[in-house]
């Protein structure tokens, strides 16, 4: 039995202790994977973007319990879900919605059972009285369908959207790393040999495969030029800005050694084109 | 065997990392929980209040390894204890007294054996040297009375002190969390209806138990007004300072989806209070 | 089966969630424990030191999964090495060396045989590629030498060097912790009474063990007064610098209750000396 955690309690306080308090009772020998506790405080999307990077590594028994949570304590439903990267526990705000899109959930179901809830519910803390226990019965076996009614309309992130002419491609920054690294949502991209493929991932199901020349495409970010796509960071000096792909096939923006985003002055949302020549 | 770990060693250093070496060599197999390394550094109160609000929620076979401890080096005794929230192992220096006003210690020794200590103890390590050889063997079934001889006076705090007058409940701020909501020593509060129960807990056994209407109290913070007691953050538009009753059923001062503390200027030990009408 | 982890990859972001994916797909029921995750990014010599303090309180089964690597992507070798502490998995750049002169490698290998990698390797991310499915593998009992051709020209760092002269011993800061302790590349230290020990360690093999009177050392860093070699913070006042023996056994330098590294102006590299008269 294996649950990850993935939240933006941080790390100072007892949330996460306690969280793992209930669940190691209701699972005794059950095993914890901290994911991140530090994702930005309310950012579903960061969130959703982390899940799809991380959850392909996990087996498909795991179960991941999420709690980035701004709805708590209004009427936003608490959900879980089968896929093929694992169970999947949070709240329905379209923090699944990346790894859906990758891995189609196989049964929704609301977490409405009290039976698999903590005996009081209070109206601020879900990660401890409704997700917790939910996750935890999960990982000893209790079947999905026992949790509560299925859900047919949750609800889906629509950022990520890429947009492709006939030589552009325009998307935006999706996430930035604790290195500073700028992680966009124009992917994923294939190095064959020194052409580019892109085969669209996430929230872009009609935009079709396509190939390009690295030599023909330039790249550039919030109107400033970064140049071609590199295969490493040593192609440039340090201190120089890039662009490549990123370890997860997206296109990547960095500085060579230094904190990207703060040379860069970037923000997510920034946007990012490919113009091909 | 669940081990969990408190301390104020942060995340930087290898510090704790040594000290689950020392533990999984006694006691291979031993899961570790991080309740959290980061409490604000030798601050044994708000250390105390985490404690009192995580432990509940584990097991009796617990072991809680608690190294927050500006007396090392010192003659401040280390000590152990079993409650009905687990087994206790830290300084004397009052971290555990929340936790025995809940759940009274049934035994509490000096870690006075030298048989479950390292061969060497330092000067500066006794996380290292003392704590963790001492839950490691607890963990692994050596019993409390083989540690060392019995505590009869251990240190207790006496923060956490509520006053109540006839149309005044006068507490403190005791502590603040990682998303700046304010906990006050003022509880536990439960919700009747519209009413709210006065159940006092943490160091005021002295008081009796108190009903009043919501409508009826208005809180107020280092001389703030925050208005009345609600339910929940959305009552109030994002940026509004409210009172509301926390998840460990504590009055708690926050502001909707911002940094209660840092927008009101609040520090520990901050005076608040409700004024009944 | 355990494996720790040490890495400058944050605790922000997903990567360390991945690794742990990887690792536990390949080894069920493997053990995680972190020793730490925010070493200054790229700092090899400090991420040395942290290995070389904790790694000897864990048994020689342990995995220890070491990702700073500042040569990702260019052709630095990835390496495993059996010791007395554990099997270690690392990048070649000499952050296990300081290990190595405390326990001497028995085998290096480089990670070459491809059956240990993931079946795709990026050019930014060998900790997932390359180093987790190695040390999952070695938990899981496969050989070393199936891994790879041996190493033995390992990279080795040469910091952390002492000169000792007739009346003076000099070295320099190598670590500064999360309390601001200045940990120096002096010792190791041991109390023989009110006499002390040294008996050199890490990149110091050339110099013989010495003794020398408390009362009769004198410290300074960069320049400056400490005062002699005392047992415990306690012995100076809240604020005053003091020289110790740190729990490593190093000379230390700190101020009681303060952050020392920034009370006293102190960076790593700095020039530390203790006269004898």
């Amino acid at each position: 039995m294996l649950i990850t955690l993935t939240t933006d309690f941080g790390i100072q306080d007892g949330y996460v202790g306690t969280m793992k308090g209930v669940m190691a009772r209701i699972a005794p020998g059950v095993s914890f994977v901290d994911i991140t506790h530090t994702v930005p405080p309310q950012d579903v999307r960061s969130t959703a973007y982390i899940l799809w990077t991380v959850l392909p590594y996990f087996s498909r028994e795991s179960v991941h319990l999420v709690v980035v949570d701004p709805g708590v304590g209004t009427m936003r439903r608490p959900i879980a879900a089968q896929t093929g990267w694992g169970m999947l526990v949070g709240p329905d705000n379209g923090v699944f919605s990346f790894v859906w899109e990758s891995t189609p959930p196989e049964l929704i179901v609301e977490l409405a059972n009290p039976e698999y809830r903590l005996p009081v519910v209070s109206r601020t803390f879900h990660g401890r009285d409704v997700f917790s226990p939910a996750a935890a019965y999960l990982a000893r076996g209790v079947s999905l369908s026992e949790m509560g009614p299925q859900v047919v309309d949750p609800i889906r992130l629509t950022s990520a959207k890429m947009r492709v002419a006939a030589n552009r491609i325009q998307g935006q920054v999706l996430y930035i790393d604790h290195f500073g690294n700028i992680i966009t949502s124009i992917g994923r991209l294939l190095w064959r040999g020194d052409t580019l493929c892109l085969q669209p991932v996430l929230a872009n199901p009609e935009i079709e495969e396509m190939y390009f020349p690295a030599t023909a495409a330039r790249v550039s970010v919030a109107g400033r030029d970064i140049g071609p796509i590199r295969h490493t960071y040593g192609e440039v000096p340090v201190g120089t800005p890039l662009a490549l792909v990123g370890s997860e096939g997206m296109l990547e923006l960095a500085v060579n050694q230094r904190h990207g985003a703060q040379v860069l002055k970037i923000m997510l949302g920034d946007s990012v084109d490919i113009v091909l020549s």
